[in-house]
Formats: structure tokens, sequence, C-alpha cells
């Protein structure tokens, strides 16, 4: 459950993200400390992922008053608590928005939705460009007043437009990548960077049909419910770690092209939520996996 | 989600719920209490209503040497420090099972469907007996040595009855009711007091078609989905807090027999589930609505 | 399902829909009558509301060569069989385009959906123009090209209002008006002309929460699972015959303002849905009812 | 949607199921033949894989009076017609009753769940035994008055196993055999003697987790939503035609465990639906596919 507040009422708020091996003290010493520099827990998640010598994983969202002027020293005193108990951790405040990118091929369903949603406030962030490989999603991204860069990527171009996306990431600031139907196979460099912090949407009920053409495998399989996956890149194909699913029964009367129509509802609805829930740093990613406190 | 431990480990392990107005140093107080007993805290939900002067709500589940001995300890200790912040709150423990009542009339699915659960582990619940106004369901009750009472209520015997159904839930120490697709109606009596600790399914999508006949009601409005409900019972019928609810799709081709035969499939499922949040003490009431720590 | 076929195809299409009393032969004569004009059946649905004395609905989806030049010719003929039967029918052909008229006022989701939807040839429509009670939504409408028209209705310009939208759809021969989220009364004069061609979503799940404010409705009662209903406007608000319903899982963390937000995905699908499978024939009403042959 | 019918009603029904490349003239053809023989068709199902040269399949349920006695006078009449078109096709009756054997080795919950549902009228067939690989099912079957039969099946009394099997069937006369979680591999003869006769339920949303322990590979791939898939038995290993699947929503917080818990309701429903359709005549099976006309 993604929840937005006002902007007033977000200056003050901040969010604790923490993972680490279990054990005895933890949530007492996370309280505590937020207890005594004021701060008010709003929300708190957590999950262990086994009682016994399991790891441990928690996200708090606190208000705090004055935080903005105080949140370099909150993190560095909360920095010095965690290296005690060998915590990983971050913290993160709605108000400072992340800065996005979207990248697309040809199908504009899923960056449609979420220039929609950008629009009428549900995506906390700034859009800081979309990169496409082709010309033709221009129309929907510069009336809006966002950069809109075409790169080409042909087998002669790879090199050439890799740099350029790593330029372009660099220069602004980029801090989430959102492949929102972008079938092109991103390089280890960018993998890297970006790791946790790029989101694909892959068109298959993930893992039933990996690789090309998921509606056309569906459809020869004879299955009878397709669906979507949102998922964090890995240098694996389609092997990184979950965020979202969703599914939408069909039947024998589909044929392939009823399936791609059906399928582009969810997957718009599954990359959306997978990409609010990373904004609002919900989902935390650990192994293969990731835990989302939505 | 509702997880299931072997039995070894139930003996150590204890539920905390809690209910009061926000404040901060709650979460505080309540991880320090059990750190200092040695507990450690494997799971804790928290939901506060609302930022600002809400209603919070958590639950902890944690494991504790030699629980079962000092539990009564623990409780007396705990009762102090919540009457400081003037706290509601209960523990349990469960390996300490709850004993459930389940009532019915002339529909078996809800029923049958609870004894297999409980037959396979699936309730962590001892049924003490089942109650019904007909004879008809014994055959599925007795074989499993499970006490069946057939206390006929008509308008005539309609009071003795319920004083019959009073005796037998005091004499059998019953911690839940679970009304089973029961057709009568429960005295105020019984009423108030298995207040948040009597479960009925409502055979409907509430609050649409309330009342008697739901699936011709379902079928005449011409509805494409229906739907069941459990909730706890009050007062007021079909009114009370709800706990789960499920659907399913149907479309014109289906009569209401179909309906009906369907349903039986949505309210069995959405019944077992309200039962075993309940029994896991994952549901806290506030009002006339639940919040599931599942 | 809604099956698109590319625009050569659909001149040699034709779809005939048929309504009467159940009696035997019907079948046989529509089968016979089509294979007697060469027509080749592509699609058949069928529907006996009750085997005995029941009604009958019947929807053919037919290819015939040069079908546009002798579809009038066609439509006279089978208006000769269908006395004999006394069969209510009509006929109508994928290549000519309903024109479609979008009500709308404040909130902008469904609009947008449909319009994006058009735009990538989702709905086989012309979109006539967009009518508001406000001014707000001509930024998503006109850079399309499609005309929006600004008619306000307070208490006092109501009647100016209504002639003035009676007006627009007279000039602009419109075939369905869909109301996306228009939060005013519609006059009698405007139902029936529109019967079984006007198009509401309603924001819940129908028969529950009828009336204003539907999600703040459902969070009060604290149900489940929220829903939206696309259906045929009636004299009687939010009653008249349901072509589409779909819902969401929602939990108890989820205040107004997200069921709102959660709500708004679930409404542009299941209106949108709605709008398909009426611009495909597939939807007949019989009674507060529809059988939808999709 | 399966519609069940009354005693008395059935013996006058039958169904008449079709399979032929398309062409004009068919449904003509089929509902004329019917007409001439005083059959009234109360329903009727058709689909066609491609306008274009596909494959066409239809389903007809029709009332004739003194059916039973004349229906293999209509089967022999329909034969020649059938011969003509080069039609495939078969006549069954709801009133003659088909046999079925369920194969069973450890889990009961798909099993209870077929049992209770025959008990209550679901499934309109006789359940001429139960065979199992281990005694430990007998004592849900063994009190309905059902044949268990336990045969062993190790690595050295495989083919005895098998032979036993298949003689059991032949001699009891099943027309349908259930894998209600089957954990023995199923030899050629059988599966060509049962072809599209045979019904497995696998334990995960195919394509997805082919093979053994499919809980455990979904909870290791860290998917949001798991399933199962009923499907016709095939020499290729859960490659079968899929009748039937459904899915739940899971979370980082289940564990194996917890899936497998949640797996059992949505096995025995995605069986129980497959097992019912194939029952009432509506699954038809083209290449590796089924069209399911339900």
């Amino acid at each position: 459950m993604t929840h937005l507040s006002s902007g007033n009422e977000q200056s003050n708020e901040g969010r604790l993200l923490i993972s680490c091996p279990d054990r005895p003290g933890i949530v007492t010493t996370v309280s505590r400390f937020l207890y005594d520099w004021g701060a008010n827990i709003i929300r708190s998640d957590q999950h262990t992922t086994d009682p016994e010598g399991g790891h441990f994983f928690m996200r708090v969202e606190f208000q705090m008053d004055d935080l903005d002027r105080r949140f370099a020293e909150l993190e560095e005193a909360f920095g010095e608590t965690a290296e005690r108990f060998r915590i990983s951790w971050r913290m993160s405040r709605p108000s400072h928005k992340k800065r996005m990118a979207i990248f697309v091929s040809k199908e504009e369903h899923c960056l449609v939705d979420l220039l929609w949603r950008w629009q009428i406030g549900e995506l906390n962030a700034d859009i800081a460009m979309v990169v496409s490989n082709h010309p033709d999603m221009e129309k929907w991204v510069s009336p809006l007043g966002i950069p809109y860069h075409h790169v080409p990527c042909t087998r002669e171009t790879r090199l050439e437009a890799e740099q350029r996306h790593l330029q372009l990431l660099e220069e602004e600031g980029v801090d989430l990548v959102v492949l929102a139907r972008y079938m092109q196979i991103i390089p280890s460099t960018m993998v890297e960077q970006y790791q946790n912090r790029m989101i694909n949407i892959h068109h298959s009920f993930l893992p039933a049909f990996i690789g090309a053409n998921p509606y056309k495998q569906a459809y020869e399989r004879g299955v009878k419910i397709i669906g979507a996956t949102a998922h964090y890149v890995t240098e694996d194909l389609d092997e990184g770690p979950i965020i979202e699913q969703n599914v939408e029964r069909v039947d024998h009367r589909c044929g392939v092209e009823d399936l791609k129509r059906m399928g582009r509802d969810v997957e718009r609805l599954v990359l959306a939520r997978a990409v609010q829930w990373h904004l609002h740093d919900e989902v935390l990613v650990y192994g293969n996996k990731t835990v989302v406190f939505r």
C-alpha cells in the first residue's frame, strides 16, 4: 500500500531501511534511537526470513521536527549505532524526489501510463528524461516538457549508444531507470551501476515464457491465464528479483493479438506498482528475492 | 499469512497484542520490555490509523525460554507497564489451543471444510462441539469423535435452545464460535458474551445483498461477480466488522443454482481464512473494522 | 473477448443480433438464411435463459463477399424472415464505426484511458466530442483534434445545459454516450433517447455503496475488497443493467485516498471493457440484465 | 459454467460434440438435422480457430422426447450426415453417468474434495474406485462404499502395478482417470488408452516450475503469485493440453510450507473444475490445447 502525504507533512518525514543478520535487540535499538531524537514512528514493518539464524529486514517511517535541517546529522548518528550492530541501512526523505529515467522502444502503453500517473501526482519522482532507440515516442513526451533522447541502437552503434546512455544518466543524476518495454540488451556496466535501481517489465508470468515473444509462447502452450512481471534487472535476462506480478484470465477464443491487448493492461499496472513501491522505498532485495513492505 | 510452527518451537512462543491511542515511545517501551525479559521478537506488525492523533495497533510474536512456566509472571509484569501507558493488551500462546464450537444448519460445505482442515492440522484449535438445529450433519461429525448437539430451534423452543447453547458453550469453555451457515438468529446474550469471538460467514459480498437469499438477489440484479464475507457477529445483522471477503466471476449463463454452487467454494475458503487468522490472534477490532496482521 | 480484425477483412464482416422467445427452429432458420446468402459464419454465440419457455439470444459474426454493397438488401431480406418468427434483431458492420461522445467532470482517469485506447486503435469508434461541465479536461482532448464542449451545469443553467447536450448529440449523430465520471444527473429525455446506448462507470461494486462518495462509504464499512461497475444508464440511479464489474483487494492500511487511487485503475479498465464490448455489439439487454457475448 | 439439471429432465437431454475443418454450411446442417429429429437446442457453443482455413468446434445441448430409446438410432443417422462432411463427432447423455477412477498418493486434499463434491451431487459420475500406491487414503474412501485398491509401486513392482491398474480400469469400464496428486509415472500404454480421458493436477502455474517440488522452486524464485494447472496427461510430463489454471497471491512472508498450504486450496478447486467440465463434455482437445465450452 503506497500512502501519499501532502507536501507540508512530507518535509518532516523520513524513512529508515535496515537489513542485517537477525539478533536480539535490534528493534529496541532502532526504536530507542529514533525516540531519543524526538522522531515519532508513524509506520514500521519488519520481516525475518527464519526465526533461527535468519536475516532481518525493517522499514520505518517517522516524523521529526526540522528533519530537513537535521537530516545529515541524524544519518551520521545512526551510522555510528549501525556500525556497532553491523546493520546495512539507508535513510531517505519523501520530500527529496528521486530522479527517474524511462527507456522505451516501440510499445507506448507502459510509458504513457507512467507519464499520466506522474502528471496527476501518483509518482513521487522527477522524470529526468525518456530515452528510446526509436523516434516514435517523442510525441507523448515532449509536450510535457520532459527531455526525449533518441539514441539509435544498431549492431554498429551499440557501444556508442551505451556510452551515451551512461553519460545521460550521470549528467542528470538519475536514481532509477525504468525499462518500460525497452527491447534492447542492457550492458553489464549499466546493470552494475543501477543494481536494484533498474526495473524492467517482462510481458509474461515469470519464470514462464522467458525470452522473446512471450504472448506467442503463451498462445502456443494454450495457457488459461497470462501475466506480467516487474523485476530488478540483473545480468541474467528475466532472472532478476521479482517485485510484482499480476495475471489475467484468457480462453481459447483469444488469439495472439488478443493476448497482447489484454496483456498491455496487466503490464502497465504491474510496472506502475513496482515503480511506486520503489519510489516509496518499500522494496528491499536479498539474494534473488524482494521483501515488499507495501 | 498464517505461519505454522511445529509443536516443540511453539511451547516457547508467545503473542502480544496491543491497542491504544498513538503516542511516542510505545514501540520502544514494548521492545525494551521484551528484550529485558530475554524474549526474541520473531515477527512484529504495527498499524496507526492516522499519524495525527490516531489509534495504534501492534502484534508481536516472540520466543522466550521457559515461556510456559514464566507466562503468568510475564503477563503480570507487562500489565504494570501497560497501565502506565494506558495500553489495551492481551497475551496468548500458540501452544495453548483455543476451544472452538461450530454452529451449522443444513448446508454442510463450510462445516466439512473446517473439519477437514482440522484433521490435517491446519486449524490450531480443539473443536469442542458441533451444534445444529437439524440432525442431518451428525454423519460428518460423530465419526471424528467430536460431540454433536442437535438443538432444535423453532418459535416455541427458541428460548430453551438459547439457554442450552449458552450452557454447552460454558461447560466446554468455548473460546470461539463459528457460524458455518447457521441460519438462526443469535440472541443478544450470546452476541455480547462472544463479542469479537463469534465469526459468521455471509454468502454475499457485503454490504451488497444483506439478508435472506443473497444468491437469488445477486441473480436478479445481474451482477458479474459474486462474493462471500466472514465477519464478527454484532447485534446488527450482517453489519459486524469484516475479517475477510473474496469473490468469483460469474456471467449470464449462471442460474441461481450455479451461483450457489460456485459460491460454496468462495464461502468455505473465506470462512477458513478468517478462522485461521482469528486462531493465530492476527485480527484486531476497532469500531466496526478489523486490522488483520496476516 | 473482443477480437480485432484488420480493415480489409472488416469491410466484408457483418454482425447479426437476435432476441426472441425461445422456440425450435430459430438456429436452423438463421443459419440457413445466412448460408443461402453465401455468408460464412465465423463466430456464433447463443444463450437461452431457461430451457422451458425462456428467452433466446443469439449473436452471429459472418463474412460475405461484397457485403457493403448488399447490406441494405440483406437487412431487408432478413427483416421478412424475422417477422415470421417474431424476432427482435439488428445488423451491424464493424467497418461502419459508431460515433461516441464522452461526458466527464473533474476526474480525468477514465477519459485519458479511453483517449489513449482510441489513439492506438483499441476502440472501433469515432470520438465525436467530449462534453464537460468544467473547462479542466480540455488540455487532454483538444490536442487530439477532438471537439471539447464546456457546458456549465449549475442549478440555474441545468435546463439550458440539457438542451445543449441533446442538440450536440443530435448534430453529430452520436450512437453511444459514455459517462466517464460525469457527476451530474442525466435528464429523462436523454436517458430515454440513449436507452442501452449510454454507459456509466460507478466507482463501487454495485449494488454496494450506491450514491455519493462510494470510496468513503467503503472505507467506513471496512470492506476488504473494492470495485467498480459499468452499466447502462436508466432512470433509477446506479440501478441499470450491469455490463462489467471488477475488484481489487485492499486492507486496513488503506485510507480513503488510497482507495480512490487504487479504484482509478479498476474503474478505467472496467469502463474500457464495457465500451469495447458495446462497440463490438457484444452486449444484449433483457430486463435489467445483460448478456455479454465476449 | 457447468449447469446441473434434475434427473427427470436429464433423461431427454443429449450432447453433440463436433470438430472438423471449417467450411460453410456446417451449422446449418447440424441445426437442420436436430430440427428434423424434433430435438430442441437448449445450448450451443461454437469456435473457429481462424476465419481463414481454421478448425471448427461445436458443442450442442439438446432435448428430444424419448431420447433414451432413440439414442442409438439418432447416433447412426448423424453418423451418415457426419461422414458426408468429414466431421469428427461424438454424442453423449448426462443421464448416462461416466465411470471415474481416482489415483492418489499421500496428499489427500484433492481426493477429499472430489469425494465431498461427489457426495453432494456436484460430480455427475460414478466413482468406480480409488487407487493408491499407499494404504493411507483408505480411511477417506471405504466409509463411502467406494472400492479402494492399494497397489504398491516400487522399482521392482512397477510392471506388475501397471498391469494391475489396466486390469482394474478395464474390469470396471472406467471412462475417466483423475490423477489427484498421484506421484508416480504413468506408463505409455495407459496414457494412450486414456488419451484426453486422464486428468492430472500439477501444483504449479504451468509451464512454470515443471517437475518435482514446484512450491520449493516457486519459493526459491521469489514469485509473487503461485498457481495450479489441470491438464490431460500425455507422454511428455506436464506438457499435456491445459484444461484449467488458477492462482493465488503470496508474499515474502510465505515459506515453502505456507505455499503448500495455500496451494492446496488452489489445486483442489482447479482440479474439481476440470473434472466437472470433462464430465459435462465441455472440453474439446485440438493439438496441445483445449477448447472449453463452459
